[in-house]
């Protein structure tokens, strides 16, 4: 076997064989591959495509390339994950909703890589919150909070890492298998049975098209089932930003407006909808039941609760979120409905406020961001403030004209276009 | 401007700009842009194409990454160049013979990467032969003798060296616009404005189907056309081997044979064939005229003689060519007619004798390869010999079986296909 043969047979549109994927991620992670080897080989598999029987191949192989982690001895546990967007902060709000449940909560996550920080990174901005827990604490969290929420315990899915930052600098991230493999992977690796998706679709998201997303949550379903994983996914809209705060302690101050306060608006409603799929996964019962029981802990504070024992039991100190030095504050120069919030464009303004990571080892300001003032269908003056930056700099170079303003409100917004399971 | 962006534009089938293109290639040369990212946008290029604007603009972009060689103060110069095939030793042949009837043939070749040995290893089979000119020499060689083949004088295309070396272990050869502004971008280098090539089609060779020969030849006579070059192109045959010699020195002794002895057959048409077509171009000759003329020089022994004074005047010794320490014959277990003969198990036999180079250190042993006893079509009766193996160590795990012996002769084999210019 060898891998220039492999390489074009995924050109010619062949099928590689169970062998041959163990031994192209094998060979690769003891550096028998090269990477300039394998970006040609995941180009050919963008344009080409992979069968169902590969991509299952894929993540078993990348799977197998690390540790896995056991929890079994836990009961009703359940995960969930995003595909990612600008301001989703939902892992804060839903991880103590569903834990004041009953249901246990294990999430690991990496730090993000891109305009906004990850969950990690989020969480982090919490003076004092521990997120390097070792892997009996994070069991020991679990059973006693309900929700835990750190970084990879263990050597986890190295083929994925490895791939993934190859992929990320050589055109080669938007495939559908490339991308349920390397979800799959990670999730099935950190050991829960049960498994909520946002599949994120629209302008701010990684999936374009409502169509693909719905392939790919199709695809990681069964890839689930192969892996005694049930999964449901839900295709939601990413079109705008997810409420109103983009950076890293503004989203945790957000999340407290949530639970606390139960400010309403569209995270609130998808923050519900996830934790009542998380629920009903985890703890057996129907949507409805499992719905009911969310929206009354989410009322009831007992969520809030939840939250603050969380935050507390991983060593944060809430109420000393940081805060930037200054306010800056953007008004509108038009008059009309405002229909629509480019998310992109406030996802990159946070990220060149400090709020994200270009390179890996970039250094994160957590205290900076934006905050929107406005909602969509909101009738805007002149004069009126559509954002507040939150910064430590002298703002120059950032574009914040993120915001359509047009004589006719926007026609319904809709959140979630799809349940899949 | 960005190498992603540029990778992702192939990727979505968009067309490049001329300002992308020189990006990609004056970047890649400083390092700024890795391997990894050059391989993958190579694969979005095989699998997705290059319109004709993209292959004239990477062509140029390549022949600026280097030197030029200037050829402008000798008239009627003309070079030569094949696709490449198993036994090719047409420049041995074409050269002298092209120079017999007054036109000036200035070639430069690199060493052979593959089965057998380039043309230059083929020359510097014979002892002390020099590949290695300065440009005064070469030039002054031409104007002499009217043929020279050395290693190349200057820096040229360094872009095509660093890009086909990525290309051969990234499975990213087989692309009609690659091959094209590979090929030309050196031709255009070396400095004449008339080009012969001989585009090898079949099993033996790079390119499988006439009809992608076809869209390559227009191509590179476009190409031709742009920078003010005739190129013209035979499409011919290359499912059997060229001759009946595979090995450097016996290549030159079947050289020998043609030039001295006029041993006819198919090597033997289409170097009549090359060298009335450059004859024509460079004496600005009719091809009837420039026919008549060549084979006039080839019967007449001219050919031959200057041959002879080409080796001589860069030092070598035809008559001390060297000679293996073994001979082995291999017979025939069946009777019938020969029918086929696989070129690619006898180059691959021949580079495990040690007439090839696998990596590019790699030392070759100038007297080994293989003489094929037979011909397509010939009465093969048992204990026949087939071909005699040349070797100067142990024959083991080498397969020799290459031969198809049937009831029925072949069907006409057609050497040339078509004539494109």
């Amino acid at each position: 076997m060898n891998i220039v043969d492999i390489i074009n047979k995924k050109k010619n549109r062949e099928e590689l064989t169970t062998e041959e994927i163990n031994y192209v991620i094998e060979e690769y992670m003891k550096d028998n591959i090269q990477d300039y080897q394998i970006s040609s080989l995941l180009m050919a598999i963008v344009l080409n495509g992979m069968t169902d029987r590969e991509t299952f191949d894929l993540t078993t192989s990348m799977l197998n390339s690390g540790d896995k982690l056991d929890l079994s001895d836990i009961d009703n546990v359940v995960d969930k994950h995003s595909t990612g967007g600008i301001g989703d902060k939902t892992t804060l709000i839903v991880g103590p909703l569903v834990a004041s449940c009953g249901a246990k909560v294990a999430k690991m996550s990496g730090p993000g890589l891109g305009y906004t920080g990850g969950t990690i990174d989020k969480l982090e901005s919490i003076p004092n919150f521990k997120s390097a827990l070792k892997e009996e604490e994070f069991i020991k969290n679990i059973k006693e909070v309900g929700f835990s929420d750190i970084r990879p315990t263990k050597n986890m899915v190295p083929a994925d890492k490895k791939i993934y930052a190859l992929r990320d600098v050589t055109g080669t991230v938007e495939s559908i298998p490339l991308i349920a493999s390397s979800i799959m992977s990670k999730k099935i690796a950190s050991g829960s049975k049960n498994l909520v998706i946002d599949v994120k679709v629209g302008k701010g998201a990684l999936i374009k098209k409502i169509e693909d997303a719905r392939t790919l949550a199709k695809l990681m379903i069964e890839i689930g089932k192969k892996n005694n994983m049930k999964v449901v996914c839900l295709l939601t809209n990413m079109d705008i930003p997810l409420g109103s705060n983009i950076g890293n302690s503004l989203e945790v101050e957000e999340a407290i407006d949530i639970l606390k306060d139960h400010k309403p608006g569209s995270l609130t409603d998808l923050c519900i909808e996830l934790s009542s799929h998380m629920v009903s996964l985890a703890l057996k019962l129907t949507y409805d039941d499992a719905k009911r029981k969310v929206l009354e802990n989410f009322y009831s504070g007992k969520a809030y609760k939840k939250f603050l024992e969380f935050v507390k039991k991983q060593g944060g100190e809430i109420d000393k979120l940081p805060e930037s030095k200054y306010l800056c504050e953007v008004k509108s120069t038009k008059e009309g409905y405002l229909t629509n919030i480019d998310a992109l464009k406030l996802g990159i303004a946070s990220m060149k406020l400090g709020g994200g990571r270009i390179s890996k080892d970039d250094k994160i300001d957590y205290s900076v961001g934006i905050e929107i003032n406005k909602n969509i269908n909101d009738y805007i003056k002149v004069n009126d403030i559509l954002l507040t930056v939150h910064t430590n700099k002298e703002i120059k170079d950032i574009d914040f004209d993120a915001f359509t303003i047009s004589k006719k409100t926007k026609d319904n917004y809709k959140l979630i276009y799809e349940i899949i399971n």
